[in-house]
């Protein structure tokens, strides 16, 4: 049976969810053995929307989370709202700046994907796109991985990559791949203007018929003798280098 | 009891550790219910070594490592070596090239640990220094984690980082702190020449009388509401914006 609402936990997801005014929250749920500062904030911003607040035992929480580290608190909220990408081929003509879209293909880890998020909101990534059906999800699980940035994020699913590829170019998007075989240095590319950033999969990076719609493929340079960054971290590496050349 | 040797575990950190030769190897532990073409190549250089292979019960291998995601792939090995920190003192003036040396403060998580480690490498960072006391040791987890990069990578421990600043900074190296609130962003910043960088802990970053000592701290534009980026990923970005630099 499919759950109807979500089950978020963790302090910053919590907090960032009731900030960000993105999810309606039914009820939530703090451990009657913890009260702090961080608590209090979470009872406040409550109170301020008339969410009911239930103390219950640690140990409903650990079962409603499946043993993950709730830290006390737990919401049950409506899932997160993400919106479908092709919204994103109309808002780019309309801007008056350039775009900065990020694409995450085919990662498998939520802890990875949350990191991703976190460093696409600090790098002043515009649009998140995500496959929904090669990618995790939006998950509570990925907003606690993001230390609650997720629950600000503006996240679009894509139902064929190749294709929403295809449009961006037409509406003059520079489509770029993060590939460890890229020919271009990262440190070469021009990624100001219009751009997307492609980032492939943990295991086997970017599929062969989304490599194909890139524009240019992208390789950080490695001085090492072990093979490849983790995939968050590459991530990070890309997106704020085209920071720094858009700043 | 302290433990006479380690608990090597996974693929990719028995088979760098194998390569690096920086361990001795007493026993290789595989899962009698796995077999594959990565198995195979760990088998063929244990037995260029004259390593002993016991193929053993999965659960033997779950307790050993306490039921850590191990591959079915289990080490007995020595302890990863490590140096002090004061080596790095006498080894500086003797380069022809300039010197990129990480200090990691006070790391609490040893994913964490092995992710700038793992980037450490790839980066072309020369020697990393982490205090004894303060932060997550070079453990089998930390490995682990770094994919096994850990296995190869320099690792001096110091007893005193104030005073291990001191002399790097008489020995002509510049040291720069990534800190949220340094006045210098990271894009502008020099980061040629001999230089550390220091990163501080996830929770409560650099510490004051560490701070005291360096040349200056550097920011990272944050373009998001949320207040801070995962400390891999902040020290990935760092690490490779002075790989860009000094290329």
């Amino acid at each position: 049976m499919k759950e109807k609402n979500d089950i978020l936990f963790g302090f910053h997801s919590v907090v960032e969810a009731l900030k960000a005014r993105k999810r309606k929250f039914y009820t939530i749920l703090i451990s009657k053995k913890r009260s702090s500062g961080r608590i209090k904030k979470i009872e406040a911003l409550a109170r301020e929307r008339d969410i009911q607040i239930e103390y219950s035992s640690p140990e409903l929480l650990d079962k409603m989370t499946h043993d993950s580290n709730h830290q006390g608190v737990v919401a049950r909220t409506s899932f997160y709202p993400v919106q479908k990408a092709s919204e994103v081929i109309f808002m780019i003509p309309k801007r008056e700046t350039p775009c900065f879209i990020l694409i995450i293909e085919n990662i498998e880890d939520p802890h990875n994907l949350g990191a991703l998020i976190r460093t696409a909101l600090c790098a002043g990534v515009d649009y998140i796109l995500i496959p929904k059906d090669r990618s995790v999800g939006p998950s509570s699980t990925v907003s606690r991985s993001s230390a609650g940035a997720m629950e600000h994020a503006d996240i679009y699913m894509i139902t064929n990559t190749a294709s929403i590829l295809r449009s961006l170019k037409e509406g003059g998007v520079w489509i770029s791949g993060l590939d460890a075989d890229g020919e271009t240095s990262l440190f070469d590319a021009d990624l100001t203007g219009n751009i997307a950033l492609v980032i492939g999969g943990e295991h086997k990076g970017i599929r062969p018929l989304v490599k194909k719609e890139c524009d240019f493929l992208l390789s950080i340079p490695n001085k090492g003798t072990i093979n490849s960054l983790n995939a968050s971290v590459a991530g990070g590496i890309a997106m704020y280098e085209a920071l720094r050349q858009r700043r």
